[in-house]
């Protein structure tokens, strides 16, 4: 047996290798385009800030040490030009030599991955803008960085490349501006989940020119304008392009391979394409996404690494099968993490799902041992069927722990209120004996039970000021002191059995206090009263830095809020 | 209805807060032997090691605070010394005054929790031995220190306490020495995985004296002699005794409710006593585990808060169940963390589990991006069902981040084999692309399919030795010459498939590496080639490992290396 794999990243180095292991007799030859194989890509834009320091830290294997290993023939700078199912072959393409050549297959596995887009827009391809994508990208951008010492950039893209970009230039001494369309960063969490990220980008000095749309890009005075619709352009010594990546499955589009969404390649479960023997997998296949059953397009590198290991099976004979993905991932933000799984509110709903939600404030662990740091949760669920759905998590330790229980107990097809039931390790270093995904799983059972009525940030403009409704803040004195929500009163948690004659039975009441947890009490003494009591989501803390972040993307001076 | 609760810690403290959400009507007293409620237990080696520097952080709540957020009657020093079901009263005695009174209840919750064990052997009692329960243990031991600036301290026990102690104690200066009757510290452990825990209490220059019983105490100059069976006294300025918990359920067996396994309460799902309208929870009740299906004992904070919860919902009308506990627990060891879930090895043989197991050893994050420190992982697995049954992890980073997933997997009723699907978070400073517990997955796999055959460290001393088998070690030249098993040639995996006339092929090959991943290639080269071959599990870095410390324990010379 011959197997071709098209790319010796990611996918395709796992597939390679998880042939040999499965296949001490086939022949494989993997054809990439680029100079290295198996690299990091996830790796690179820390290469640029020196975080990692030796760019052979980059490549975890050559193609030397791939082939003393695995047997596997690792083409570095060639790339395949066409393929010929008709005949089982491959025209490949020696970028050294630019000797063509063809190449015959029994099996062939295209993992291609993805290219950053190019926006048609005038000034793409000066030469202090880039993108980053491969090792040569990142030495490139290295390397003028070195040679120029710029002091500023713009990074175009507000992604997960544009993030990492963004703090590791920062980190080493540039001023940074990430300019983008959207009025978020990071499109795979919420609104309001994003505006921690928001905070933190411009805690730590990042300019954020959010809800801009690039028109252009021009030289100026030796660095580069970026040109904006309706706005003064951004000025800055160099820029980088990171507005996303698209599947580069061009190759097999004119093979006459069936595409799927955004050209992507369409595959089965066993990663095959719809010409026999031809497999594909990583950023250029079209996937399932496991909540929602959408056809989805992911790209990272976990599923790309699943997908090659299950193609490599199926080319050895086997029946392995891919459940889909269900987006996973975790960025770090300067000293925070930010971190999703599963499907977000947006897209929940906009798929016609009737989605309720937690939102959480919890320790990262015992409060009484130092150094634990607050995470903001949010969790989604099904309202009829309390299916989990989705969840977010921001903070500064143990966030990449709770996404990653919070994926599993997705994977696993938990209903939300099971979370209550995990059983957790704790010690006071690590967590509380109520971990913070028990604690949603508590709050999604008193919903269910309808101990817990909520109301939300989104509900504030709606709430009538004509009295109609008591609005009530029970935090302290000195905390509604220190700002509070306009027309809300203050009877804090403590002394509110004493003054519950002085609210109106018939009215129903709105609650809040600062992480949601005093109100919850409040709201439960109220009910337990005979009012109608409904608890405010995420607590003041929550509505206030998702309000600040909003004041500053919508430069608004109004927030609502009454200091 | 009026609700009396016995214990104002943990399960009790939740428990009254919980039924007031529940119910505003409702009276709750409860009463607290000790003076202190709510208090956190799990905290206390932490004040005594100055980690947590103020006492009030130890006390999560004040009966006064209690009352004035819950209006829980909260009566510190009132110990209740019998329950009189037929009248549905208690006898309680203010500790205070000594005055003793009679008080009625509707609905009575015992949450005693565990007293620790206190050994029948001579010097119990001595002045300078102290055990660690409650607060005003905590602040006798830390009395003790301030006053008398001991310079070393013996501990009887090596389970949580005794290693918190040891650590916290060892950091502000002590000579440390733990004694336990087990060869093993941490018994919630398999001996092989806790010989991590004893190098890392080595390393910090803490003495451990393994398999030696303590047959008693004698005062001697001004300090404490620990008598030993079979060896010389062990000295010390003080002791303490932290040989376990035990559940202090004397009052409701003096009542005739149904007692359990170690004199445990026996409860149904519901948290019901024998005895109608008598619950109880927390470290005294007798609970299922939910991997064995066995009544079981766990005296862990994690499942006293879930009781607690549970049984004021049942108190309410409602009708919660528990399900069960797994045993989840982590400890934070100097700076190891060591975290287990479900069932270990030990226990799973011992209950006539068929079971099988990978050990694997991998970074905690990409290798690429500093700071990555490698863990070792223990999966067990029921082999015919491929259940999972149990998982420890010790390490330096992202030790408890593993378990809580392997927890959630558990809890969940996953195959093991499912584990490889998990969609986790990935980004270089929290993980690789494939997860170590997707790593696990991927080799239970590899079992379940036949690619991957294993010998274990307990077959070392079986292998025959006769040359009817060949031994493998497919590490470089330089691991080699650094140590290796005894018996074992040299053939570094890379250039194996041109060695193979060297190995006879109708002789099984045993193959070891240094983690387990390269054995596993050469083992598949070994088998493509048609070797009958086994990979070892865990790799010589396990090996050497465990043979180190089984010597240190054992005083013995020769430990089976060949340097």
């Amino acid at each position: 047996m011959k197997v071709v794999i098209v790319g010796g990243v990611a996918g395709g180095a796992t597939a390679a290798a998880r042939i040999r292991r499965l296949n001490e007799e086939a022949e494989v030859v993997v054809f990439e385009r680029s100079g290295y194989i198996s690299y990091a890509n996830c790796g690179l834009p820390y290469y640029i800030g020196d975080v990692i320091t030796d760019s052979e830290e980059l490549t975890l294997q050559t193609p030397e040490s791939f082939f003393s290993r695995f047997h596997v023939d690792m083409k570095v700078r060639h790339e395949v030009l066409s393929i010929h199912p008709e005949r089982k072959t491959v025209s490949v393409r020696n970028l050294e030599t630019g000797e063509e050549f063809e190449e015959h297959y029994d099996k062939l596995l295209l993992s291609p991955g993805a290219r950053p887009v190019q926006p048609e827009i005038p000034g793409v391809g000066l030469e202090n803008l880039f993108t980053l994508r491969t090792v040569e990208d990142t030495m490139r951008i290295k390397a003028y960085i070195e040679t120029h010492q710029p002091k500023s950039v713009v990074l175009a893209g507000g992604g997960f490349i544009g993030l990492e970009l963004a703090e590791n230039l920062r980190e080493s001494g540039m001023d940074v501006t990430i300019v983008q369309r959207a009025k978020q960063l990071m499109n795979p969490f919420d609104p309001d989940m994003a505006s921690f990220i928001h905070s933190e980008m411009r805690r730590h000095g990042v300019t954020l020119a959010l809800g801009h749309t690039v028109e252009g890009f021009v030289e100026k005075e030796g660095g580069i304008d970026v040109l904006l619709k309706g706005e003064d352009p951004i000025h800055a010594d160099m820029g980088i392009l990171a507005i996303g990546v698209a599947p580069d499955a061009k190759l097999a589009g004119e093979a006459g391979i069936k595409l799927g969404i955004k050209g992507s390649i369409v595959v089965n479960e066993r990663m095959e394409t719809s010409i026999p023997d031809i497999y594909a997998v990583g950023d250029a296949v079209q996937i399932k996404n496991a909540v929602s059953g959408e056809e989805d397009l992911i790209s990272l590198a976990g599923p790309a690494n699943k997908q090659g290991r299950i193609a490599a099976d199926n080319i050895c004979g086997g029946n392995s099968s891919y459940s889909g993905a269900q987006g996973s991932s975790v960025i770090k933000v300067f000293d925070m993490t930010a971190a999703t799984t599963g499907l977000n509110e947006k897209r929940a709903k906009k798929l016609g799902i009737d989605t309720d939600k937690v939102i959480l404030s919890p320790m990262s662990h015992a409060g009484y041992y130092p150094g634990g740091k607050v995470m903001t949760m949010k969790v989604l669920f099904e309202k009829e069927t309390n299916r989990l759905l989705g969840a977010q998590v921001v903070g500064y330790e143990g966030v990449d722990k709770r996404i990653d229980v919070l994926a599993t107990a997705i994977h696993a097809g938990m209903k939300a209120t099971d979370l209550k039931e995990l059983d957790l390790a704790y010690a006071p270093p690590y967590s509380s004996a109520k971990d913070p995904v028990n604690m949603a799983g508590y709050m999604i059972e008193n919903i269910e039970n309808r101990y817990l009525k909520q109301w939300f940030l989104e509900d504030i403009e709606k709430l009538p000021r004509d009295g109609s409704v008591t609005l009530l803040d029970v935090r302290t004195e000195g905390e509604y002191a220190g700002g509070h929500l306009e027309g809300f009163r203050n009877i804090p948690v403590d002394v509110l059995r004493e003054h519950l004659d002085e609210i109106e039975k018939r009215k129903p009441v709105y609650v809040i206090c600062q992480s949601g947890l005093r109100s919850y009490v409040a709201a439960r003494i109220l009910t337990g009263n005979g009012y109608d009591a409904y608890n405010f989501s995420g607590g003041f803390r929550f509505y206030e830095a998702v309000m600040q972040d909003r004041c500053l993307v919508e430069k608004a001076s109004a927030c609502g809020m009454d200091r």
